[in-house]
């Protein structure tokens, strides 16, 4: 029996988006742990995730490449830490599979997911090392990028 | 109910020291997550251990204080990733409490206790980004540092 994750939120370090979505959470996870339906919302348009690999366990690997409209590429390995299906899915980049140190971070993502009556009360975290990797973070468009990724989920499994 | 977690274990990047020791796997387990216990046999003497925190859980934090005979300080803080009760150890000082990225990393490292008919066959690994981090703990003396903490932990549960 795996005891229960400690989390922490610092609102100088770290950026939240939360939101309540009238899809079921079911969907909500599906859309993030299958590779397929992750390629489809991931990326805000016009960039594209045009590759993903994801082995949705404590360790396992995290990639995806992002494409934009003028040939950037943008190719990230993460790694998985934590699981809690259709509630929690906690990973980083300061890791890669098997929990291997990657040498680098920018953040940790803690992506929690309650059902409502409505539908889903959605939470992404990203934690940030110092404050000023938050403010990068913040000034690459943080709130705006997650916030279409997610209108871009709620699309998808609407149409599921 | 979470996954199985993934591992990997690359002899270019990471090293391992494997023993069986005649004490039981249980105390093997209080020596590693006891911060009482833990500081007793942790550093190889003429250094001590001489402050240790520990949260016992995904995303706990991990914290040790070593001090040398002349005065040198260690203060490294890293963060528990995945927790089999008397099995299975990890953590890396890639991360911190909450699994919030500390900006560095030298290691994680995959603590496995199996018992055996003599005792337990204990195995401890250090996953490293890349093979000068691995040569640089291999040249710090990691298998007769780690041994002698072994020696050390053994010599400590035998007499509890």
């Amino acid at each position: 029996m795996t005891p229960e994750p400690h989390f922490v939120f610092d609102p100088a370090l770290d950026l939240e988006l939360r939101r309540e979505v009238d899809v079921p959470p079911q969907l909500v996870w599906r859309a993030w742990t299958e590779p397929a339906l992750l390629m489809k919302w991931f990326t805000p348009a016009p960039w594209r995730t045009t590759l993903c690999e994801l082995d949705v366990r404590p360790g396992g690997g995290f990639r995806t490449v992002m494409e934009g409209p003028n040939g950037e590429k943008h190719d990230s390995t993460g790694c998985v830490l934590h699981v809690i299906p259709e509630r929690l899915f906690v990973f980083t980049d300061a890791l890669g599979p098997g929990f291997r140190p990657t040498g680098s971070a920018f953040m940790t993502g803690v992506i929690s997911i309650e059902a409502t009556a409505k539908g889903t009360l959605y939470t992404a975290r990203a934690l940030h090392k110092d404050p000023e990797a938050k403010k990068q973070h913040d000034d690459m468009g943080f709130h705006s990028g997650w916030g279409t990724a997610l209108d871009q989920l709620v699309a998808l499994v609407k149409g599921m």
